[in-house]
């Protein structure tokens, strides 16, 4: 399956929280091939700041499991990561981090700016594990379009 | 009560984390007065490397106020926290964020460096509320030395 399909599953996700009226994002981790875990944002529900798409999909995962480290799995996010989403990622060890539009209000990018041509080697202002691949823009359109859509429903 | 105070109560959670063999840190956060939620690194134990005491501790005082925000409150943290929870106590809007020891290898300040003499209007090297207020050093050395006997203890 391409990068494009797991991020559809991920809209999909994103597409419950916009109809419970939660900021629209959604996540799904595939290993070898299965999605393993889905989360999307759910803030309002559990009245937690916190409980963002990607911090439920990683902690569903690490049950389904049964480990603290996901090597060989991969996250798809419709949305940049979030500084608290970033360094929940580096912790898990996940081998590629996906995501779909950037987010220039909340994503990390806003704190930590990697070399605009990704280092291999990494630098200090890389927050994911030194092995982790990042692929940013896959179906960016259709994840930016539910956020936009979302935040002009609320003004 | 002192900072000094709430930081031993910090402690004390910090201590059980270590009796679990888990990193030995802790957290407490506090409003009018009152301990509101207690947390310790339960990584091993969930099995789940986001499950950091200040997580723990945001979490439960998130239920316990019903609230997904915590403007007013102070937590007190043995250890300097790390990205995502620096991303956390960011989402949370907590007013004080109080930490005892440095942790150079995985704080929140590997990434994101804040200005010597911490800056009033605050920088986008601010990972925190813009409100929030931090005060570090506090029972410093026996916030640091539980971490050092700890990974003393693991070679």
């Amino acid at each position: 399956m391409t990068d494009e399909y797991y991020m559809l599953q991920a809209l999909r996700e994103a597409q419950k929280a916009y109809e419970e009226e939660e900021v629209p994002v959604g996540a799904v981790i595939v290993l070898e091939g299965k999605i393993i875990s889905r989360g999307h944002n759910q803030v309002e529900k559990l009245t937690d700041a916190t409980a963002h798409a990607e911090i439920i999909a990683l902690t569903s995962a690490f049950n389904f499991l049964g480990s603290k480290y996901l090597p060989g799995a991969s996250i798809y996010i419709t949305v940049e990561p979030c500084l608290m989403c970033a360094g929940a990622l580096y912790w898990s060890k996940i081998s590629r981090v996906v995501y779909g539009a950037d987010d220039e209000k909340n994503g990390y990018r806003k704190y930590i700016s990697p070399p605009a041509s990704i280092d291999p080697l990494k630098t200090a202002a890389w927050p994911f594990h030194p092995r982790t691949e990042l692929v940013k823009g896959v179906s960016q359109e259709e994840c930016g379009r539910l956020m936009k859509d979302f935040f002009r429903s609320k003004r």
